[in-house]
């Protein structure tokens, strides 16, 4: 078999076969075949696309070039939620201690932020003493006991994935349909969860522009996850404007807090209550009007709220942030983002905020940087919401008291005009 | 400018700019652009296509990328040929002198063979003595003198399509129409004659497998070529069987000395005239049909042999093999190939006979191997042609007694059938 002959195939649209996948994987990883040969297959994958099949043998590939996570004590108990990145998501520390409550368990494992996304793992490291590695017996033994432990991404889960990302971000080969489904759910494999809830986000913050598209990529997803075996549930949901008010680390910590503690922002909250509603109906096996309730009750009464400080304390975390969230919002400087114009705001670009904020050092430009937890953004008004001139629109806080460029991020991003635009799905589509 | 985009505007099927694509070679020149990056775009540029301003830019770009030869001396009698390759192609060394006798300037540059395919510059250093290195005032006052000097390619001459065609090489991308006739012209345009002929190849010793791509191609390079000012005539030619009985180097060389004497094998006769008939009559400017009788009498007369004999002494090679031309199929061994059964020669793979001879020590798998100058194979038999059971069908000639690999090789490449062939056709159309 030869690489060459494998690049000619797909060149040509022929389907490959599961041996040929096999080559490729196990060729681009044992450096046999050249990283040349890997991007000119990549593109050929991006223009001539791959079969169900061809997408399902390199997602098999990709999960067999590591190790996987045995959660079989949880029988068909785990849930995980994958999103596919955005610009102000905390969701994940919203829906892990509601579906915790409720009996799911949450064997988590999430990634670090870089450019204009965050990262679960960062926000949870901006607590005060979080251990985000964990050795494994720890890591199933928090979840056996309290439902949850959300921990750092292991290197060796679907290593083949990792190098191929790369490639495909320096080589314009990351907007392919087969190649994002099989590269998300290869490491979702891998994590072991029996149930897996996905939010596909569409819009300017997101690779699928459209909500067309991003429902393609939703269903490719199913049919893999069910080909090996897991319940899957996906929404395709809007990101076009950042979720909730916060953007930042500790800044949305606390933005968490507010939506367990009830008073969170509509959008937000909406997305987190069916998010932990899908997990819960999965997990549990019940049917999604009772998950619903379930979820809606667990915020209310609090038991949500008091499950995310046993976490956080399980994991070593300084949990009095949670009691005092306010303590989470300060930092050596801030400043406030005012209109310069009276109207209506009608544009909010999601990418564009996620920089303004890594400005500040709320983020990183390269995978080294270091992030000032305390840096970040909060917006005091919404998509749609009418302003005055020099009105307070965000708060920008940092460790240095440097905004300009911030500032002018922001100004970039966000537009006061006259009339008031349509209102933003917020939901497309349950699949 | 980032490579990143550029490599998305192709994928999405956009024309990229003249800055675009000298950003992309120069790039990938001074190693700022990796060759992950220019492979996918390569592949990107295999299945979107290039414009017709974007395949001139190109070989433009790839064209400055080195030096040009300067034949403004010659004026408008400069001219070169150009083969698509092939197997069993010693046309230059019989054109080249016709041409020379004839009053037209034949300042070429020739290539060395690499696996199936022979080189020019091989054929002539199998001749002892022959001096395939001139300095350029050699090259050209040799060119003043007697009309003709073939010499070893200059690695300055398009050397981004040299580096670029070693990428396309290993990782599927070499056939593309544009990417074809650009790396030819940007070579043809740097050697600097104003006249090109082009003898470009189809079936399964080629690149091009259909008459109809590789009129496609021609009409492509025509096209550059007159954008840069060249006279330009392409013919497309069959290779779905090799070029006249010998194969190999000196083997080719005695051929060669055959067709100049007028007993050539009648294909291969045909297509020399052909072509030389083009050159002479676009360099001397005059009418097709009256080059066409100069060039029968440039051989029936004696005149081009005589040329031949000048040419290989001017440059220090053994003019005696011209005089005695069996000298040059003298080998420590030979053996003969028969016919396994009665019937139609009816299948003869060029490219097969090629790594045959190969096999025999007359080429190179790699670029570093030593040829075997005395290695080849004659046919005494041509496609279509009866034989008996046993009737010999070719000689094989070696330095080595091994032929059981080249046996086993021309036993795939040819087939003895019981009905008769039909006739294939040499040349299927000039433009």
């Amino acid at each position: 078999m030869k690489i060459y002959d494998i690049i000619t195939k797909k060149k040509q649209g022929l389907n490959l076969s599961q041996e040929e996948i096999n080559f490729f994987i196990d060729g681009y990883m044992n450096k046999s075949i050249e990283s040349y040969q890997a991007s000119a297959l990549l593109m050929a994958i991006c223009l001539r696309g791959m079969s169900e099949d061809e997408t399902y043998f390199l997602t098999q590939a990709m999960l067999n070039s590591g190790e996987s996570v045995d959660l079989s004590r949880f029988s068909t108990f785990s849930v995980d939620k994958h999103s596919t990145g955005g610009v102000g998501d905390k969701t994940t520390l919203i829906v892990a201690p509601i579906v915790a409550c409720l009996g799911g368990k949450v064997a988590k494992m999430s990634g670090r932020g870089l450019g204009f996304t965050g990262g679960t793992v960062d926000k949870l490291e901006s607590l005060t003493g979080y251990k985000s590695q964990l050795d494994p017996e720890e890591f199933l033994t928090q979840v056996d006991k309290i439902g949850v432990c959300v921990i750092g991404q292991s290197a060796n889960l679907a290593p083949a994935d990792k190098k191929l990302y790369a490639l495909r971000d320096v080589t314009a080969t990351i907007d392919s349909i087969p190649l994002i489904a099989s590269s998300i759910m290869s490491k979702k494999l891998a994590s072991g969860s029996h149930n897996i809830v996905l939010d596909v986000k569409c819009g300017s913050g997101a690779f699928m522009k459209t909500s067309d598209d991003a429902a393609l990529l939703a269903k490719e997803m199913i049919k893999i996850g069910k080909s090996f075996g897991r319940r899957v549930r996906a929404l395709v949901t809007n990101m076009d404007i950042p979720l909730g008010w916060a953007v930042g680390n500790r800044t949305e910590v606390w933005e968490a807090i507010q939506v367990l503690s009830g008073k969170g922002e509509k959008r937000l909250t909406e997305l987190c209550v069916a998010l932990a509603t899908s997990m819960v109906a999965l997990s549990l096996n019940i049917d999604t009007g009772l998950a619903n309730s379930m979820v809606s009750d667990a915020i209310s009464s609090g038991k949500a709220l008091s499950k995310l400080r046993e976490w956080i304390e399980c994991q070593g975390g300084d949990a009095s942030f949670i009691d005092d969230a306010d303590k989470l919002i300060l930092s050596n400087y801030k400043t406030e983002y005012t209109a310069n114009k009276d109207g209506y705001i009608s544009k909010m670009i999601a990418d564009q905020i996620g920089f303004a904020s890594m400005h500040l050092g709320g983020g990183r430009a390269k995978l080294d940087d270091e992030i000032d937890y305390t840096a970040g953004i909060i917006f005091h008004k919404s998509y749609g919401d009418y302003v005055k001139r020099g009105e307070v629109i965000a708060t920008m806080y940092s460790a240095k008291n440097e905004f300009s460029e911030c500032i002018a991020t922001l100004d970039n991003a966000i537009s006061v005009t006259d009339t008031k635009p349509s209102e933003a799905t917020l939901i497309f589509d349950i699949l």
